[in-house]
């Protein structure tokens, strides 16, 4: 039975990438090892970094005057280096606007018990369930602030930021880990840009930091892993990295350079979601509990059907046959459907011809 | 050409896993999904993490009072990790035996700028470029001091601790990376121990640590994800883990068990070890820089020739002739034969075969 993988991550990747890493798995390039095996200090493995971040700077356009770092830990680590590096003695905002923006601002408030810096709720979404993108006024941000931190894409609750917000020349700062690669986003808005790999860059346990130059921290911090100056300095190599993540990670770019790009890839995220958008919008058996269309994900779509029982039976039936991993977040149910870059278009027709064949035999 | 890696981390792999990972790299145990495909909420990661840990039970014979940590970034950043959750308040001994070790220290005085607590250097031998194990009084430890820490084996330096030292009853804790299932241990003579994966374990990019629960830490630290408890009690699944590393380390640890567990992959490295060490004893052409038989590792033996111009020209001809990865660290210079438990016997006995003919043109 041939299986769709809807995962919200850890995810599908893409079949030409597997084929690769499974054809090369014994023997890397003609040296006699494995990736797995090549000493992160070889030849080998300095190609295969260099060439990981030199395939990511072109994919994203990343100016010369941003550094590229491959570390570990997630974007949950994330959540503590950000503060810990940029933002001693100053202001932190944060626009709340699903469950991974939250941590990410408890993160900050746990930390400031021990670390001077004052975190700042500029706006959220909390109240009405994170069912849309919460605005602001530029004017109630502090110039001197350190940054004002999103989330690009909020993997559980289905919605995304588009259209970037006025910070008042204040760095933005965003965990794109759910739609890098995936919308075309211009790093030179950023300030810095992080994502755990694990959805659209390659297995878990690669994070990717891509920050500008004049923000690294001048000061050391407490740790020497969590200091974006002393990885910097090194490039990724302050100690031993994912390095098979990483290899990973250079397959993929290479795949999504062969399909156009990022923008080749959010074309063909903009027609898999349209088609799944457009078939709930025409159904009154389905409906998105993301009300306004232009906070859309073009990567988690979640729906439901009238009823939690209905939710139920349409993720049993839904396993059964090969629609894997679609039941929503525990947090919040029903269902959830994962079209990352490498989620095939054929799934998504699967998919709606399955969901119209649920919803005759249930209506 | 047959190639021998001696790579001192990531290092060589069995090639039996390798082989079985690569056999069902495209589908794993009928799920039409590769492993770093699968959610790690998935039952089939579920049960995947889970072995990994009864086994690694199995294996150390580790108490069930103490807890086993699958996370990220190494043994450099519990260098920071540990001293924030055990010692604050505290006093925590250092015996410095190696570069690692040193580091570990320095990370030490480097955290306790920010959190209060008094790393002390209990011992050193970097006077004498750390050319064997430093002794100690155990009565120059405070009993309440949060931990004594040791480095079990220092790749670098080609010394192990195999006598552990009394430490007048303060928790021993140690940095085993490069040692871990290569000597049978007994966990319970430590309060915690970790391990980077990449030397025995895995792929570079999973972090063992095994702790005893009283350790762990009874007030939140300044990050969840640097939080022992947190990671504990979540079952090392707070955050998305290096599912794919975890999977391997499985595979190694079902590979260590068919072997006759840790004591058997002891006596193997005993008799790899002991064969490079007899060959290296009868010669008067190479030796090793540690001088005290005692103080020997096992897993990584680094030897000199006569002179730094034939150190670099047996470095060149072991390389061409298959002998990877055999230069010593940048630090020392010479040579290293990374013996770890994956590497074959074969390779050794090659090496020597070697080594005489270098040997015999060179003397």
């Amino acid at each position: 039975m041939a299986i769709y993988n809807f995962s919200a991550g850890p995810a599908v990747l893409p079949k030409e990438v597997l084929t690769k890493a499974q054809s090369e798995f014994l023997d890397y390039a003609g040296t006699g090892m494995s990736v797995m095996e090549l000493s992160h200090r070889s030849k080998p493995f300095e190609e295969i970094i260099q060439q990981a971040e030199s395939l990511l700077r072109e994919l994203m356009h990343i100016p010369d005057n941003y550094k590229v770092l491959f570390l570990q830990g997630g974007a949950s680590t994330q959540f503590s280096m950000l503060p810990l590096n940029l933002a001693p003695g100053k202001k932190a905002y944060y626009v709340v606007a699903g469950s991974w923006g939250k941590k990410a601002y408890t993160e900050a408030i746990k930390l400031s018990k021990t670390i001077a810096f004052e975190p700042i709720l500029l706006a959220s979404s909390e109240d009405s369930n994170f069912d849309h993108i919460p605005s602001f006024e530029a004017s109630a941000i502090d110039s001197d602030a350190a940054y004002v931190h999103i989330t690009t894409n909020n993997t559980i609750e289905g919605t995304a930021v588009y259209d970037l917000p006025d910070t008042n020349g204040v760095p933005l700062v965003a965990d794109m880990s759910s739609n890098i690669l995936a919308f075309d986003y211009q790093v030179s808005d950023f300030g810095l840009i992080y994502a755990g790999a694990q959805k659209n860059i390659g297995p878990a346990g690669v994070t990717l930091v891509v920050v500008r130059e004049d923000l690294l921290n001048d000061s050391p911090v407490l740790s020497s892993m969590l200091d974006y100056r002393i990885q910097a300095d090194n490039g990724s190599l302050y100690n031993t990295p994912p390095t098979y993540g990483i290899y990973m990670a250079k397959l993929v770019f290479e795949w999504v350079k062969s399909l156009g790009g990022v923008a080749g890839m959010e074309a063909k995220n903009r027609e898999k979601s349209g088609l799944l958008y457009d078939f709930i919008e025409q159904s009154d058996f389905y409906s998105s509990p993301v009300k306004d269309v232009k906070d859309r994900s073009l990567c988690n779509i979640p729906f439901v059907s009238p009823s939690d029982e209905l939710d139920a039976l349409f993720n049993k039936e839904a396993d059964a046959a090969g629609f894997k991993n679609i039941k929503g977040h525990r947090s919040v149910g029903g269902m959830r459907a994962s079209l990352y870059n490498a989620f095939p278009l054929e799934g998504v027709e699967a998919l709606i011809a399955f969901m119209a064949d649920f919803e005759a035999k249930h209506k």
